[in-house]
């Protein structure tokens, strides 16, 4: 039974606590640590958390604690990770590890030498709809991978404020899909050309960030993936694969809340997508926890290691670039930039 | 090329005409007989149609007739095919041949002894969708079967004062479903058991009929089938077969005016299936009218035999017994009625 | 918090144990009570159950405990039932109550006048595809319900030892049809006529007993139903309902394992439907526990009563006689046998 | 009634030839030409055309022929317009009227001041899968459209000899999907950029060329594209549309043979798409030429005029130069360079 520490009680702090204490074998959550635990005490308490605390180096100190999940504010993710390390810690550390590649690398050279198993929390990878796609093009069912296109459309746009703050669309909600195509792939991204506008919303232009992005990135196998991004989709939030090779096509679609089809003078109408990511990646949730359990308990490699976390980054960084440019921008140029090979 | 006299030019003699005339290999109308032409007559012309006639008999005389299209009214059926057997032409005989058994019992002696072709015209079995559950169910693909189901409903009701000298629905609307369970099966119906009311309109109630009906059928093989109707869908016309066997299950669906999906905040909305069953059934009527021709010109079997043009009538009537009865009835009992063995 | 004994710890008992230990809110797993408990301990012990017992009397005369439910062997659901009620239990019972009318009534005389909550275990309705069904057509979605028809296909024959102590295909399988009947629908049955035969597995004929059915249903509603069966779908566990109306149709789907889709040379290719029930109900056992619970704390109606279970056993019996018979049989001659109104 | 003469008698010419004399109303194909019409002499009396040349100028001279169909091969295409031009006939003409655009500016002088029929054969306009798909565009069901997603694969890559000759992917095969997107979004073509590379067969890399492309499109509305190509889909012949907006989504989805399913213990497996560009396309020949005929009977624009030929040659020459460069390329550089405005 592994003893996990929560740190950051807010939406997604909540989530992974849950996850944990209701449907993650061999693991509980031994304590819970968020400076606003107050407004969450009770529902600590319901979960049958003993261990509550405001501040997280509680957590950090506690001998019987084995691994932390660091669901904390992002700023403080690259910092938390660091101490956790040098406490000795497993972690599972929410995506992304930072939007500034030196913290991310610090992190990586905190871990050098150390047996700490380090997981971030790319929760699309183990969705059935994308693990499915992924199985195929593993047995060989398309063949060798030629063109992978990512769809990926939030339900609604955030507020203004939070696009301010949140990196950019391409830190913020296209690494996600960066990563999809890492995964997919299993290939690594040369070279990315971004396009995009603020379509939906001409306020978040005025904040210097886009809505609407279409990405052509070239992968280091010789293959191609596109990927398009919309911060609203009025039918619900859109999230589909389609992997095409020389033997045919994988894809995978959205998942609706039932199969239910009503046929009438109005046309034939099926269920929206699942609109909130939380519904539509509920089991995806659970399923990234038990695998850093797993990882943590068989001594294995977690399965999506800091170096995934790091990715992502990079590519969303020369993705800005080639927006600013308007021209193709190579990872390399970007990793050159930060001393990385 | 084989020259054909179309008897009757109202709107399924008209199908037929232009079906031939554009579409049908090796085939011409050579003449074309309706006792109100007149109102047809520049239809007619432009379809290039030469001998334009109001008494049938003109067609019957003709020796450069090779085959008729007997598209007249039902109750002229049977007559015109004994006299048009009796000119020694072939005959494509529109469903049903008669309600009335011995009426049908004389063609079938017409034809006895004689080198003519004669056909049906039950148009379904000549559907691509349906013809692809066929082929299925040949070839072996569901190894085999158990259970067929046949959906069949209208997309609209007809005027009562059709219902009322339409036979009833099991002889009017059934029929092609009857005929698609022989068809599909390859095996002959032993005994119905059938129910319905008047659900969609209790005027159809007055008149002594039924509007919707639940029919069990069991097969010579031993599978079974069931066939639900309704003279009212309000989506449009729903035409569509199961077939369960040892091995799986082929289906086939409605045909819709297009691919299209529109997703917006109402829902994810495909197209209606097609209304009309002339539109639905386009193709099947080209293809029924190329393969009775064919049969000719090869001098092969038609697909659709008097026999078979017999069996759905002795169906229907069973069907009737057996609502009035409400009990299964065998169609060895009504072939005895009728001395048919 | 309620307090719940389980009794039975076979595969269903375990299934309900870990839904309410796991999933359901405001209740947990108290004790657990089975003559083989031995091989379970374990596995209870595990879960967090702290009274593990071989005989579940001790579960009745606990007065800590609130609800049990009953998942012993089905000839036991009744005796059980009644000693719970005159423990003072509230009461979730897996189906059937018993084959044997007589001892459901004795459980019926056994509730009049007491305030127990009793609920029979028809998951079914729990499911969020058929609740669907439901919702549409309880919202008019569809107009007046004219044709229900279900399909209901289990993927794979049970061994003919187990077909010969089942109760028949009709209170075996085909009860939980029954029920869906009467759930979607709104409407008691009032007339049925069953055909069927032993398609699958001639053992199973011997053995008295069909694998493959048809039953025509009459709702008094005046609407139509139609279910059919078969003991072994080679594509897995098939569960589909079609509601038509006078306004529409609404159908709910088979679950696959995921969306995924492969196109290849050799055609476009789904997965299959989950091939077992515990799979494809898994969220339907907890729904319909939850609900349970719901109903003990607020003290409201259990959406599956006492006579939800017995109407189903009645159509069974029906269903028996008019295969016997091979004519419609009313539900009304059942009940007058049993003097039930 | 237009009397049309046919230039061409190859796999393209005989398509139009048959879709006039059999399905195209108020038209006829009064005469035919072709240096190699000796091979197909007898199709074309068995089609009923009278007058049969090797000389396509017997067409021009005749002043009976409206209008002509130029199916001729590509580098006559524009000298046989010009030519036809000024013999006054009406002019349909295959795609594409050249590569070089100095000959297309030599048509679009010759048109100048006339009052000639000219069209562009761009087929897929009148598929009526895409042409929903612009339906829904252009009646808002979607809102403002933001991103527009043309999936164009074709089944087998040609011979490596074709691809030497056929000016290159863009401006043979993706030369279609640069008129979809201008067709769908109703909007011109800006910029692009465009990737590859030679990924089904490497011996079109050594021709010169790439046999998968994915290219990047901005559109004068604002709105973005993406368009994916490969020549080899081993599932068929696969031709999508997506179009994305403020208010929701339109799909188009690839044609079956039919809509069997067939379920089995090795899945659920439907039809592949129709594999042959003829079939896929054969109502849209049909519609393509009825328009042509219409717009000349009633005066009326042509659908797709001598612009609408040129526009897609700009956007592919283009491409080409993205391609070579790996930059994006405005539309407004190709067209200075061929002093366009």
């Amino acid at each position: 039974m592994l003893n996990i520490g929560v740190i950051g009680a807010g939406r997604i702090g909540k989530i992974h606590a849950e996850s944990i204490q209701k449907y993650v074998n061999n693991a509980c959550v031994y304590a819970i640590a968020d400076p606003f635990i107050d407004t969450s005490r009770e529902w600590a308490e319901n979960l049958g958390v003993k261990n509550i605390y405001k501040d997280y180096t509680e957590i950090l100190k506690d001998p019987k604690i084995d691994a932390v999940v660091i669901a904390s504010s992002t700023d403080t993710h690259s910092k938390i990770s660091i101490e956790a390390i040098n406490a000795g810690k497993h972690i599972f550390c929410e995506k992304p590890i930072d939007h500034d590649v030196e913290k991310i690398k610090k992190v990586i050279s905190a871990l050098e030498g150390k047996k700490i198993k380090y997981q971030v929390g790319f929760n699309r990878r183990f969705d059935k709809e994308f693990a499915a796609v992924k199985e195929a093009i593993k047995e060989g069912k398309i063949g060798n991978l030629h063109m992978l296109k990512i769809t990926s459309r939030d339900p609604e746009a955030p507020p203004v404020s939070y696009v301010k703050i949140s990196g950019g669309i391409f830190l913020d909600m296209t690494i996600h899909d960066f990563d999809m195509v890492r995964y997919l792939s299993g290939s690594d991204v040369t070279e990315v050309y971004a396009t995009g506008a603020a379509l939906v919303n001409s306020e978040i232009a005025k904040a210097g960030d886009i809505d609407t992005a279409l990405i052509s990135l070239k992968l280091s196998s010789g293959a191609f993936a596109v990927i398009d991004n919309s911060r609203e989709a009025k039918y619900g939030y859109d999230q589909r694969a389609e992997a095409f090779g020389s033997q045919g096509m994988a894809q995978s679609f959205n998942v609706n809340s039932s199969s239910l089809v009503i046929s009438s003078g109005s046309g034939i109408v099926s269920n929206k997508p699942l609109y909130f990511f939380l519904e539509r990646y509920k089991q995806a949730y659970i399923e990234e926890m038990q695998q850093f359990v797993n990882a943590v308990i068989n001594n294995t490699d977690t399965p999506v290691n800091v170096f995934d976390g790091l990715a992502p980054v990079l590519i969303g960084l020369a993705c800005k670039l080639s927006l600013e440019r308007n021209a193709p921008v190579k990872i390399s140029e970007i990793k050159e930039k930060f001393n990385l090979k």
